[in-house]
């Protein structure tokens, strides 16, 4: 089946009718994610066109995301992870497909590719058109002894930790995982899982960088409530034989080391191939995945996408987006005209059965980029709290204060979370405003959801600012608001406010409110409760007594989980 | 806090500034999820305003839709399901709840409500604005013994059903619910859960008539599976001291009947005033709730909708709608320029684990409408199969073949169902094209989605026949065929063709499929597999070679569910 002759084509002849007499070919270099949607979408456009795949490592098409699963035990068969073989391929796509052939040199006059075979010898292959998705490879921290840390990228580096948790008369028993992010996490359960004791080493203040710090912070609770040591503003600076040293020269024991501090384009290749590469280190492509060279595309996690929010090149090295992107391309090679939109980058991890995810931006990336946005914070129980088994959300709805837009979102929680993402990733694909999330007509019964849904929750919340029903200051700006002689109220019970508030806050229970007017200081107010409920109507009622009152946004629970207190 | 002198009130007098001289009032006749959302929003909305809430049962705001748990079990404290009363209404949001009032005439000409209250004696209370909201009330089928049928709608009900359930030493052992809608099932489970052997009665020849056949079936077999007896096309003639005796003249056992056939809108005391009625009963309101009186406003399950797919008049008796426009109409009652947006009709039901969900039309309703469409099932995984514990969802949608907009889907599995109906819904609300689904970023980690989501695969498959990419046959079209001389193939394993197949299929495994063209039958050809995706592949490698291909929509799955075969 393969064709190991060099061959090569002219520039790509457009084939209407005779395509039993020429051939065209399509060569992609990769066949994970992002290459392996687009051979076979290919082929169901194109039984008579010559599609190789060029794959570096042994396999193809594996489950990616499933790698730490398979770690802790939970996906207990490691053959499951092999979604596709070259021969099953083959068998219903036609497709030909070389594992550990290596491509080495694009040659973009010829139209030829240079690859080295798994026996160690070189051929040249012709392409019409040329597919890129090379992905992106971990980043390797430059620290001394960094030889000995693992990484998890594919099936050998699998295959590579369980044989060191498998190393028979001494097997790790301590393990430092590099990075605070969704693989670091994912490991950290699951080495945990092992019965390895885990210490997560992350630079930033809070694990889940994507995340808001308030929003990440249940989830670095939720890992050391199961026994993982976090290690936050910490970054490595050596690797010993059993330890790794931190800037602050403690040292914490690591029999194993796994670094999954981030991944960068695999664009080598294409660089050297004078194809442009942008300022992150992917390839450039347009709105069809075309690279400078209108014969070769570009796609997955290695190509730049645009990004929903700012407009702007970004990457975002997620397998849907890969996917789709590859479906995408191999549609534009087969002549259709159709174009990228642009990517929101929704993400999800679980945590020891927590789950946190996100869509869009950050608040802290608005800020950091300058960008006016409003934030919205809500507690709701995921479904309907007189039904058992309600467990409580955290959710967080970024705006833009001038069009409503919606600009980001994130959840935490043990249930919901991913609905709730997805909900608002569609709700911002359709471009519906913040406010319209109000009007959403979700399915409810007590067991999935309630008659006024968390999102739509949110969304009323969105009209209440947008309409200036309400004002409201977020955990970030009360202790500001405090040392500028703000007041605070908190409009819970004092059962309640005894277990803990805001500092000077004075306890004037909502239902008592109207009565006790007089104990509410003059000048401007803040006030809070647990979530944010009952502040809204507290701050509704001083203000129409002619009070300046805002609403701490999520309450008390947001400010505490920010603040740590 | 009652005022029981009647007052009237000239008519609205728009109040600016000086509120504490004037005080407008508003009445709301029904205080259970349209109304007490009005009232609620109009205190946050106005401090000075006296809303009054005249509520005809004992309880305002209760669960309603908690209520066939309660009876099960579940939900095991009756208490759980009274959300509010009028003192925490009182106390909270300063609400005259008046429970046990009825209203008995609405004087228009006067802008007063004639109310009769728990002592018998009555009144008359002015109003500036008037909200009805008092629902909807089950429909009681004419039907000789309908006395002894029980219903479920209000706590009062509930009391009823328990107080039979638990009557001492002889405890009913068998029930039959009339009606196989949304609350018949809940109702048909939770009489099973307390041990009861129950009979559903359907009138119609499948269970949830807003479903498809297709979609229904699998929500009988898990009925049938539970031990709950099915009779479809079954109409009760009679109901006997221990029996319901059918059409047939055959006799059910039914110790206890409860009869949900469906509700009706309470409009007597708003058509006996004279506002303008619906063909449906529901009364006539403008996009601000309005009703023919514009000093009366109506929202909730008494107030017809405006359908979101036909833009004609409709009922939804849906809690979250009646919430929502609750919210609405104090808005407008207090001034704001706002309108609803068309309703989709949302709707969930769990039933013994399994969910069935529907958004939008069914696939017969556009039929019976004679609107054009075009209908997907797919059966894919909840989440990636690689990760344990996937389960299998069908799934349906429903498009316009002229424009790609969604008209509706439908989902049933046990998990998952709830978060690709909203997704829906929401891209539905977002204006998002059939085809647009297939680029929706979806929060995926294998536990929770897969690579390629459900609802993106939905949007491929849209896509594919959007673009005459692939042709597909509906399982009711494919009897047809067949007659007609069409030739199936199955193009599934040998071992999986042996468990049964199509009438007169042929067996062409799709990886033998290249080198097998010769034994594909000449002529038109009807390709099928599991679930629909392999025969795409087929179908496409059929195209290609020449052949009338079309493929099987939902493949063997969908027509054995539809057919029973």
């Amino acid at each position: 089946m393969h064709v190991r002759t060099p061959r090569s084509f002219g520039r790509r002849i457009l084939l209407v009718a005779a395509a039993e007499v020429t051939t065209m070919r399509t060569v992609i270099i990769g066949g994970v994610a992002a290459g392996m949607s687009a051979a076979t979408r290919l082929r169901r456009a194109d039984e008579t066109m010559d599609i190789v795949v060029l794959e570096r490592g042994e396999h193809v098409s594996f489950a990616n995301c499933g790698l730490p699963y398979h770690l802790g035990g939970a996906i207990a068969d490691r053959e499951d992870l092999l979604l596709q073989t070259p021969q099953s391929l083959y068998d219903r796509f036609r497709l030909d497909v070389r594992v550990r052939h290596t491509v080495e040199r694009i040659d973009r006059a010829e139209q030829v590719v240079h690859v080295r075979d798994s026996a160690g010898e070189t051929y040249t292959l012709g392409y019409d058109a040329l597919v890129v998705a090379t992905g992106a490879h971990p980043v390797t921290p430059p620290l001394p002894g960094i030889e000995r840390a693992h990484r998890l990228r594919d099936i050998a580096d699998l295959d590579r930790i369980v044989a060191a948790l498998d190393s028979g008369d001494t097997p790790p028993r301590t393990a430092a995982v590099l990075g605070g992010g969704f693989i670091g996490l994912e490991l950290a359960e699951n080495l945990t899982r092992r019965g390895v004791a885990v210490t997560v080493v992350e630079l930033a203040d809070q694990v889940l960088a994507p995340l808001d710090p308030e929003m990440a912070a249940p989830v670095r609770d939720r890992l050391e409530a199961n026994g993982v040591t976090v290690r936050l503003g910490a970054g490595a600076r050596e690797i010993g034989s059993d330890t790794v040293v931190l800037d602050t020269s403690e040292s914490i024991d690591a029999d194993l080391v796994v670094s999954a501090v981030g991944v960068r384009p695999e664009s080598t290749l294409a660089r050297e191939a004078g194809l442009e590469i942008g300022e992150r280190g992917g390839i450039v492509v347009d709105e069809q995945l075309r690279t400078s060279d209108p014969a070769i595309h570009a796609v997955g996690d290695v190509a730049e996408k645009r990004d929903a929010v700012s407009g702007e090149q970004t990457l975002v090295p997620l397998v849907q987006t890969a996917n789709r992107h590859g479906r995408l391309v191999a549609d534009v090679v087969t002549g259709r005209h159709t174009s990228t939109a642009p990517v929101l980058g929704t993400a999800i991890v679980g945590v020891f059965g927590l789950a946190a995810a996100t869509v869009g931006w950050s608040a802290k990336r608005l800020r950091a980029a300058g960008r006016p946005y409003r934030a919205i914070h809500t507690h709701p129980a995921d479904h309907a709290t007189y039904y058992p088994g309600a467990a409580t959300l955290s959710l967080e709805l970024l705006v833009d204060p001038a069009t409503d837009t919606i600009l980001g979102a994130q959840a935490v929680g043990e249930a919901g979370v991913d609905k709730r993402i997805d909900v608002i990733a569609t709700a911002m694909r359709g471009g519906l405003h913040a406010s319209e999330l109000a009007d959403l007509e979700l399915a409810y019964a007590p067991q999935f959801g309630s008659a006024k849904d968390p999102v739509n929750m949110l969304g009323m919340i969105a009209d209440n600012l947008a309409q200036g029903v309400t004002e409201t200051v977020q955990w970030h700006e009360v202790e500001d608001e405090i040392l500028a002689g703000t007041a605070v109220v908190d409009v819970r019970t004092p059962e309640e406010f005894a277990s803990g508030s805001l500092p000077k806050a004075v306890n004037v229970p909502l239902d008592e409110l109207r009565e006790r007017l007089d104990e509410v200081p003059g000048g401007r107010v803040v006030v809070t409760c647990a979530v944010g409920q009952r502040g809204h109507s507290a701050a509704r009622i001083l203000r129409q007594n002619g009070r300046d009152a805002v609403n701490l946004d999520g309450g008390v629970r947001t400010w505490a989980a920010a603040t740590g207190r």
